[in-house]
């Protein structure tokens, strides 16, 4: 792999994360300047994600940087038959550095090894989204002041959720202690609760969201429950109510405790939340910008403290 | 509402069009600059308009200024159940400004109720399309060197024309003579009779595109008559030959009559019109790069003339 | 037509063809600069190719220009009836220069003859592709380190394939020697065939792909053989891979052959291929930003060594 790349929060050790975490701070203060000047990013989505797409090319753009790509593979040269291979190949002749987002899990470390260009991976299927994990991160650190021994609540779909293993992996080096908060049939799954017990740490599981679990809690980390993951509807529409977080269940939590979202939210959380100062989700989003920032210029060899 | 938005045309007083048309005037002089350098302009368009959308991005980029946005709801998150609010919220965090087209009546304005972040309208549903009027009163000022005492002839739909609903509300600050020439179905809507009534502005209305109005018109504003609005399609066939404009139709107008329409154009020109030099919607549409950079910067507070 | 448009490869001559690739060479030197600085290129695609597009738009931001455009007609106002001649005049009073591809053959010229804009031709159905052509010509100068003399064997489609057609029309000024390599179905149509004939051109043509055409060639080009060409699929199935290269294949031929392919490849070069040194596809696509970017300078006026 080129080890300028960015392709899973797992290869990222802790030093690596507290850097990042001080380079995102570095660009929360400075989002705009000219440090990309001259360099051209193409975001290839193989998928649509309008949330990371625009992130990216929002980071890009305050740089001074200029982006190239596609926004759907349908009206890509992938709709004639190219392999993944040769479309690497192709827009590695164009840019400095390809973000991309596929559907397949794999395809970013797959990419890897055909270019020497450095690659982002801005999620693979239901593998990675390690740009998501960053702002998450930051999103945590920016709100407790500090990342070490905190309870952190992860809500909804724990089995298919890969912003919330992708979290799990980072937060793991800081000693939290994790409710797992789910239906049995999207529970977080075995390889995940087995690592927790293998590094010691603390996790529980239940199937009530309850006021014990969301009063304990410094971060409540909501995730969407999708229909398609069902087979039987009446589960998903029970399952789906139960797991949907209410202004009126904040009443007795921890005065510093944040909701978080990966977003697009669709029914999870119930609008009478976001006006509570509680409510973090959408200033969560604010921090991707920063957070691509840190990335893409950790890719590039750009470090914006010593220009 | 945000002050800075810039929503309905009817919420603009006289003089801030003025102002707007001067601002325009001073663009179409300085096209080009960098005083949207280091500004990010959002444009979301959940319904396709090539030439709306490319005319602000035109504005952005010949000011310096970045774009990110979508040109289709169908590749955003709209296509996974995200909420006009939650899409607002989130771009906000990325742009300085935001653009919209949406095909529901209400929603920039909505959108200005969510965010703190200008929103320029770029059209909702059949409801405002306001650069649009602003480059029409722009094309008008500049061919016929006056705002007041004009006679403006309507052509076409203007039931559910919205630029003509618009055009309309703009120019009644100016003492104009209204010829409002349809078919009855397709007549101006009661309001804007009842607003005439009521301002003592003059208007006659007719279903005859006759000579007449023809000759003694300043302005002829074609629209389009769009099958979709008939439930009786050779009622349509009719109607839609009946308000076409050839150039023989023109041979006893004032010699500085200009032919406005706001484009895309169908069959309600004849092509035969463009080479007369009283033709002016593809001029008119260059405007619209003009009015949208004074659009933008005003809703941005920066004075071109003070930098 | 406007004198600076670029529409089609036999409307430049040998001259003009060699200040070209000079300036195609300049720009690989210096990729990266100012001169388009405050200039709008439109990239309007009626159909999609996200490889010519992306080469075309790394072209302008590489050179500081910016970019506007659609991807895809069906989100453009094509949609909406509109036709080319009203896009193309629209589009004109926004950008600098457009550069268009369209299903259509003899849209790009059509194009010149409603706007004084430059157009760049960017693909016209069967027709032409001349920016595909000079960055082909660009490659073979680049590794040959000559025009003249040069045995040239184009094998697969030798009937649709416009990118043949136009290689042989800008190579018939360097006296090559051209083998042809198709089926029957496929060869090479009979007015290039009398154009050699007419130049004193010497041609060879072949059905068998034998080791005595590859061994005796300077440049191998491949094309795809595509099966919507083919009435019987059977027939597809047994031609496609007979004129497919595999890399033993290349055992004996010269060290300095390379192997093209405008790209997207499917089956018709083997993957084995890809590590040879003699392979040149996708290095070849690298050159086409540079040959792009001394299409768009030339069209604009801007002489790059002059600045």
């Amino acid at each position: 792999m080129n080890s300028s790349s960015f392709v899973a929060i797992d290869d990222i050790n802790k030093q690596e994360l507290l850097d990042l975490l001080e380079r995102t701070r570095y660009f929360e203060e400075h989002p705009n300047s000219k440090i990309l000047d001259g360099r051209v990013v193409a975001t290839l989505f193989f998928e649509p994600s309008t949330r990371t797409r625009l992130s990216f090319e929002t980071a890009v753009n305050r740089l001074g940087g200029r982006v190239i790509g596609f926004s759907d593979a349908s009206t890509s040269s992938t709709s004639k038959g190219e392999t993944l291979k040769d479309t690497i190949k192709m827009v590695s002749n164009y840019a400095d550095i390809i973000v991309m987002r596929h559907f397949l899990e794999g395809a970013a470390q797959y990419a890897t090894e055909v270019t020497d260009v450095p690659i982002v991976n801005a999620g693979d299927g239901a593998n990675q989204h390690p740009s998501q994990t960053l702002l998450d991160l930051y999103s945590i650190l920016k709100t407790q002041g500090r990342l070490e021994g905190l309870v952190i609540t992860m809500v909804g779909d724990l089995k298919y959720g890969r912003t919330v293993h992708s979290l799990l992996m980072a937060m793991r080096h800081f000693k939290p202690v994790f409710n797992f908060v789910s239906s049995p049939e999207l529970r977080m799954p075995e390889e995940y609760i087995r690592l927790c017990d293998r590094e010691g740490i603390e996790y529980h599981e239940y199937t009530d969201f309850s006021k014990e679990v969301i009063d304990s809690s410094d971060i409540i980390y909501m995730t969407r429950v999708q229909r398609e993951r069902f087979s039987d509807i009446m589960e998903y529409e029970r399952v789906k109510n139960l797991y949907t977080l209410r202004n009126a269940m904040l009443d007795g939590s921890k005065p510093t405790v944040r909701i978080l979202h990966p977003l697009p939210r669709v029914n999870e959380i119930n609008t009478d939340v976001d006006d509570n100062p509680k409510a973090y989700y959408f200033e969560q989003a604010r921090n991707g910008v920063f957070a691509r920032q840190a990335i893409l210029t950790r890719a590039l060899g750009i470090d914006p403290l010593k220009l």
